[in-house]
């Protein structure tokens, strides 16, 4: 089993050898942690990853969430791995002790986030996301709603939702209509119907808090008339205790493709006209205070990746290297050879090569980005902070769709390892396909992220955001192009780099010219040209990283893992590089066909 | 429920504008047909379709094939709709009438068998396997042989199989131990389990015929000393009645990603010392008789994967019309603007287009080979037939891994153009997703397609096979090159056609060199280049003869179809022939890391 999970190794390469996770020691609110605390933390993550949460995986995928009169029932096997994460207090690590955080940095509980989330994303979403419900909640909410809520939010004692789709208004949150009005003692009564709501019902937690979007009356129409409501499934008393049932319904969940332990459900609120809840911020703001958490979702999203990739992969490197059939392509003539490890065919092993490329690069930039966090709330108000928080907000489409996808597609490449074995539910790989299909989709399609990076994110501050970042990717290269055995490979990145700023203003102008739309029409391509570059980047970073150990006389194991780092930055940037700059030759060349092709033609 | 079929005018286009099938009714062997005749079986396996074969798809999935007491039983729909296609006599179109065939032309079968296959494929594998078992008794078989089994499986009174696959027997057949003694009457005693066999059981038919590979024994070890075995699941009288039940039993049947309608049986043969089988052909001839079969089989999987990819294009057309949700492009700043239909959103306009491209390509491929076994048929030792048959054997593990892999990624397009919606089961599309993915797997992963085309069909014949479709290509190109609104398409064509001759040559010569592995790493993406380069040819090809046709003052809908399809040519040869070149310049850099990677370094 332990295999399946990300190898510490490689995670303590990430945080100390490409980062510098122990200079975050060096600072006053991290004086109380030690490497060995860091150490610590991850081992036990790994450990309960191990124990208590891989095994729930099968459970969550053949008996699912059930929804038996008026209620959701989780499968049966996430109560007690739930509890374990709960006693482990492992469910807000970056958050303020006194609210029942742990104040780890960023990177740190990233890389512990790597096993309790990873190992099964359906039962994180009633682990983790009372986490994001509880910081709307911290930095918006008034003293009173902070004193009622966040601990128990961020102790996972309460789950959190977030309830913003309704039949009619998804991609286009500002259609919804969903409807509330102030009662004379400050609270709203709500009504209206969501649906498609991850854990909006459960048998997991005593209680359940929804952030609601919903219009107060004589609110603007769109986007600007949207505000949000704090709404407990059961009314919290002023002393924290709980008081009557909210008018909350499930009215049902989902059949799904998968993630078939993760509730989706149909909510109904105030159809007995009783729902209530309380005002967050003020009136209209709910849209921005909604996006602080959205960003995290997405970012979280990204991670679901990431995170399944890795998985798979490490299934289909155990598979490859068990499987025997077939004779090695040397001895394919001979009579008298033996079958092999199909991790000996050359066919296979490009399948494993490929996955190792995309789940390290992933995770490394996954890593990247929690590492601005720290730097964002380490330098609060300096250009370094500022510059963080702007490469986050650049850097978060791209990592929610991109990681999104290329996840999938990893697990993809992990059944067609298996085989025949890979397509039937006694091997946990076509799982996690069905499962992490659902990243492309919530939390903002990959085309609606894809028109934020191109509407919003590649323009900020005149394009010095977007610039910066390349600025940043070619002080690696200049570091790369000082080692012999590097420089070839940062050429060829610093080759796909200039690409790649050629290929931003000639979209980037298009966006704002008369043809826009056709530039809209190539804005998903031209996210996934920008991630390709960033696992390029991602890998000759770790592969200078690498080969900096190796100089310092690295030996036996080590060093084959070093060369392997080598290795596989080599096998991203020859053989899926080549293929990014013909992406991009297409989004450059803003073929207008499936603008102009009429719509009866189709 | 019609929109979601392949459109007739679609169909048509293709057979009587894209290729010429009315000309087909100039040889004697197709004299009794008329065009109108072919236009009425067309018709009718599209009123089929429709009304008997597309309400099985739920059921299929839902509630799949069960295996109780020892036996399978086929979803309940299934019965109603398999006697429906066996009265319209579509179980084996193409064969001899003495036989029970329609003896109608490749072209017009293929064209009918997308909607009798295409609407539901884990239904098909019921109706239309027959088909393949009784091919090979016809050719291989004696006349006895031919006289009790043939008739009842071509018209699928009975149903067929293919026992081939063994716990560790599956990409190496060779592997296999299922072994065979003569009796003194001539047949053969099998004994031996298999496992993976696609209605290997079922209540759907009166008698099941399996063609089994076994081992006789002291036959030669490997793939050299395999026989083939014709064993029915009832034993059959040599007057055609049903005698005893022959000693074949299910043990079980797998849980799938998909395709649960279709049983994927494990069956032992044997185990109480009783299971009589024929011997077909010669002793040890066994692979070879498989292969004739498995060359059919996996086109077959090839157009799985296009017809699941047309199906879920058309869902997801449908859909994108249906569905309003967010403003239009141009009037996002306008508070008064209306919703539009998605199909507006460039983005999801690029979705659609994309998936048109890949649809009507394939389909037109996947065609071309049917025409090709029509021409193979009708000129035998004559050039043009010997050619014929020599593309279909190269162009077979294109079609079928390209298609596979092109059709599943269509049906992913899909889920994502109806978000949310796309995940849930309540929407068809899902359910595509994980019914295709199968196709790259079976009748050959899509890795051991690679090998084939790399070590076996690229140098047919010195390499003039591959060279002679590069020069059909040509054709075509040389042929829209004088149109001058397709010149600039067919220039860009003939760019990338040049460079995948380069690409052959460099990966071709590296696979006879010492460093034939790293040659073995490039084939599956070689096979991909290819593919890309075959869609292209046929757009060009369907663009010049929608120009023939606009040319001759074509006006009204008919117009916009006709404009469409070289939209969509544009579409395809700009905006993804540009990657399909990165993908060559990757093929040509032959990488070697996934190859020098230390094995511990995965």
């Amino acid at each position: 089993m332990a295999e399946w999970i990300a190898d510490k190794k490689e995670i303590d390469f990430i945080l100390y050898e490409m980062f510098d996770a122990e200079t975050l020691l060096q600072h006053d609110k991290f004086k109380d942690f030690s490497k060995k605390m860091f150490d610590m933390v991850i081992s036990e993550a790994r450990k309960l990853a191990i124990k208590e949460i891989l095994p729930t995986l099968a459970d969550s995928d053949q008996n699912g969430a059930r929804f038996e009169n008026g209620q959701v029932k989780a499968p049966e096997s996430f109560h007690r791995a739930r509890k374990a994460v709960i006693e482990a207090e492992f469910t807000s690590p970056t958050e303020d002790p006194a609210w029942g955080g742990q104040g780890l940095p960023y990177l740190i509980s990233i890389a512990m986030m790597e096993y309790v989330i990873g190992a099964n994303y359906a039962l994180s979403s009633y682990v983790n996301m009372g986490h994001g419900t509880g910081k709307m909640i911290e930095i918006f909410g008034t003293d009173r709603l902070k004193a009622l809520f966040v601990e128990n939010l961020y102790t996972a004692h309460w789950s959190g939702t977030m309830l913003l789709t309704e039949p009619e208004a998804g991609s286009d949150v500002g259609a919804l209509t969903t409807s509330a009005k102030k009662n004379p003692d400050g609270t709203y009564s709500i009504t209206g119907n969501k649906i498609f709501i991850t854990g909006g019902d459960h048998d997991l937690a005593e209680n359940i808090i929804h952030p609601v979007l919903a219009r107060v009356e004589g609110a603007p129409s769109g986007s600007k008339g949207i505000s949000i409501f704090i709404v407990p499934k059961i009314w919290v008393n002023d002393d924290k205790s709980l008081g009557k049932n909210n008018d909350v319904q499930c009215t049902g969940i989902e059949e799904k493709m998968g993630m078939h332990g993760s509730a989706t459900c149909s909510m109904s609120l105030g159809s007995k006209g009783n729902c209530r809840g309380f005002l967050l911020g003020q009136e209209n703001q709910g849209l921005a205070i909604m996006f602080h958490m959205m960003n995290e979702a997405r970012l979280n999203v990204g991670f679901q990746g990431s995170s399944a990739a890795s998985m798979a992969y490490l299934y289909a490197l155990d598979y490859a290297k068990q499987r025997i059939q077939g004779k090695a392509l040397h001895d394919m003539k001979n009579p008298e050879a033996k079958s092999v490890p199909i991790i000996q065919h050359p066919d296979v092993r490009r399948m494993l090569t490929w996955m190792k490329a995309h789940v390290d690069g992933m995770r490394s930039l996954v890593f990247y980005v929690s590492n601005l966090f720290d730097t964002q709330g380490l330098f609060p108000d300096t250009p370094e902070g500022e510059q963080a928080g702007k490469l986050i907000e650049l850097l978060t489409p791209i990592v929610k769709a991109y990681c999104a996808q290329r996840g999938f597609e990893v697990c993809v490449q992990a059944v067609q390892v298996h085989g025949g074995y890979g397509y039937i539910s006694e091997f946990p790989v076509e799982q996690l396909v069905r499962d992490v299909k659902i990243a492309s989709i919530y939390e903002g399609t990959d085309g609606i992220q894809a028109m934020d990076l191109l509407a919003r994110k590649l323009g900020m501050d005149g394009g010095k955001v977007f610039t910066g970042l390349l600025e940043i990717i070619g002080k690696t290269i200049k570091s790369a192009q000082d080692n012999t055995t590097l420089a070839p490979l940062a050429d060829e990145l610093e080759k796909t780099v200039n690409a790649l700023c050629l290929t931003a203003m000639v979209i980037g102008g298009t966006a704002r010219s008369k043809k826009y739309a056709t530039a809209f029409a190539h804005a998903y391509p031209f996210l996934d040209v920008i991630g390709d570059v960033c696992l390029g980047w991602m890998h000759l970073w770790r592969a200078k990283a690498a080969a900096d150990a190796l100089g310092n006389n690295t030996k036996g194991k080590s060093r084959l893992f070093y060369e392997g780092i080598i290795h596989t930055a080599r096998f991203y940037i020859q053989t899926v590089l080549p293929v990014t700059l013909g992406k991009m030759n297409s989004v450059q060349a803003l073929c207008d066909a499936s603008l102009t092709i009429d719509q009866t033609a189709f």
